[in-house]
């Protein structure tokens, strides 16, 4: 079966979920096009969640894709949360922030029990997990809703493993990709490969569907995806200055401006490594840094100075998310991108 | 002009340069089966380079790539070598080695006017630099030896350097490729991207041809090179098990084993980033290190190690360069690897 048929789509184009910078209207824009449309869950609350599945559910009868973070939830760690506020002592001064009113915050959801009530409820033809896929209760869940179960590998043990476990189409997540890093079997960054070299070894360990995501930012990135073996591609950054996304202004200006040349991998902002522009926090604490707390947990400290910095116009301590491709950035409708990416297929 | 016009050759494939692990025969191979052989001349003595040389003009008029290294050779740092010698102390300990008697030693030959006499003596039709450009006079020389200038860019402003300063094909090397890394503008790892990212961008910066590498190591790989707008490749890894190359027995175990799965960047080897096949000496002091000195001296303190380990069947000392994709590396004729990559060119 084509992955075309198992999604029921009529290009095997995933618009990538891009938690933070996108809501319904992105995804319901690229399902109206052929390609399959995300809808990113981990920063919602459930109530929040609801409203934009009704409102997807009410725009198209599309297929469309329900994105999950599938971490565990840490426990609360009180000396690593003080470290990491001491680390950042000399912004709070510079920006004159009191930290002792900084609440705790989970930052992003993993997927629960309450996720998968809303999977069986709203029936969303298919899930994709980040970091893994959920535990085997969890999982059952999502099947037994009628989902299609796609799942991220940054290497070829990773593919092999939800294979196993599951997933019906494995995303073969490049080193160039934005965002953040899929890994859930090790820690090692240099365990993971460029699109290029970890694609074809992913296709070569699994009979599922491979989807190549990293790097890809316009037709011809597609075509070699398709030509190293991938059965679709998944394409996020370029889809970032889409008029559907809501990609904040001052993160649409750095992606139109030469610093979107520099990314790199970074967990000053959550706690997990994630691809994004050099940010003067990057520059000045990592950009991977050994004080920060675990995922999520990161992300409490740093919303104040960010606020504040954002208000001031600087993106010093925001995450700007950005593949190392971001040549296919431009303002248009989503539409046009999905058609001009649909070009690729065509060769 | 096509790039295979411009190098005088039937197909537009190089065979990458292997420093270490190859001499003319592997060169002669790969161009009598019509792509460009490489002859590295790192790691030879001017009497050696010479008889290299005239075995390749004895066996083949085709055209061959000579490849050189353009560092700046280092001064002596005597705090450098004895903060080195000192990290390696209790490796030195274990294997009874005294380190007062291991001689300093350059380990690899920049360009310079030797070289450049040499080249216009012998007049290779392609002359290919990693790390940048020789000085100008010396650039001049080998142009006027008639020589086609390749050199290799880590970035899309290495691309537009290169160009500016001469070079005639630039070779996009994406984060995958094995063996040095051939940034020259700035020591930033960060700013060097995979070859799905990095190859489209150059290809839209420059107007010479561009060569892909890093990744590649199939038909397939080369048709995704060509689609994202390549006028060939160039492919390293996958050579490294043919019986004209000279990979010792130890690195060609490695690269048939599991092993071949992890790669990491280290500076250990040369004191300059390098990819290959992670090893003791890079889980325990590195990949990465700052008490390394300066590209090429770190090698000298390494040599009655790596010697003594070797001897007792172990690669704990050894460089074993190597790509993120070695699924390409067989036991076979390099014409027959030739063959095979060639298909991708026909699509």
């Amino acid at each position: 079966m084509t992955l075309m048929g198992l999604l029921g789509i009529e290009l095997p184009l995933i618009q990538a979920p891009l938690a933070g910078v996108q809501g319904s209207a992105l995804c319901i824009a690229a399902s109206a096009a052929g390609a399959l449309g995300s809808l990113p869950a981990a920063m919602l609350a459930p109530d929040a969640l609801r409203a934009e599945l009704a409102t997807i559910r009410a725009a198209t009868s599309r297929p469309f894709n329900l994105n999950f973070f599938c971490h565990a939830a840490p426990p609360p760690d009180a000396a690593r949360e003080a470290a990491w506020r001491s680390a950042l002592e000399p912004y709070y001064r510079e920006f004159g922030i009191d930290p002792a009113g900084i609440a705790a915050g989970p930052g992003r959801r993993p997927f629960d029990a309450e996720a998968a009530a809303l999977v069986a409820e709203f029936r969303p033809p298919v899930v994709s997990f980040h970091f893994g896929l959920p535990a085997p209760e969890l999982m059952a869940q999502v099947k037994s809703a009628g989902a299609v179960v796609l799942s991220s590998a940054t290497t070829v043990d990773e593919a092999r493993w939800l294979e196993a476990h599951g997933a019906d189409v494995i995303i073969a997540q490049g080193l160039e990709a934005g965002g953040h890093r899929g890994h859930f079997l090790s820690l090692d960054l240099s365990l993971q490969a460029g699109t290029f070299a970890l694609l074809p070894q992913v296709v070569g360990a699994v009979r599922v569907p491979v989807v190549a995501a990293g790097g890809i930012a316009d037709a011809d990135g597609v075509a070699a995806a398709m030509a190293l073996g991938a059965a679709g591609v998944q394409v996020g950054t370029a889809f970032m200055l889409c008029a559907e996304a809501t990609t904040p202004p001052l993160h649409r200006a750095a992606l139109k401006s030469p610093a979107a040349a520099h990314t790199a991998l970074t967990n000053l902002y959550t706690g997990r490594p994630a691809r994004g522009l050099l940010t003067r926090l990057m520059r000045e604490l990592g950009p991977l840094s050994d004080v920060v707390p675990e995922f999520p947990l990161a992300t409490a400290a740093l919303a104040p100075l960010r606020a504040r910095a954002e208000a001031a116009g600087l993106t010093d301590f925001s995450p700007l998310w950005c593949g190392q491709n971001a040549s296919g950035c431009r303002e248009m409708p989503a539409a046009e991108l999905v058609r001009e990416l649909a070009r690729g297929f065509q060769r």
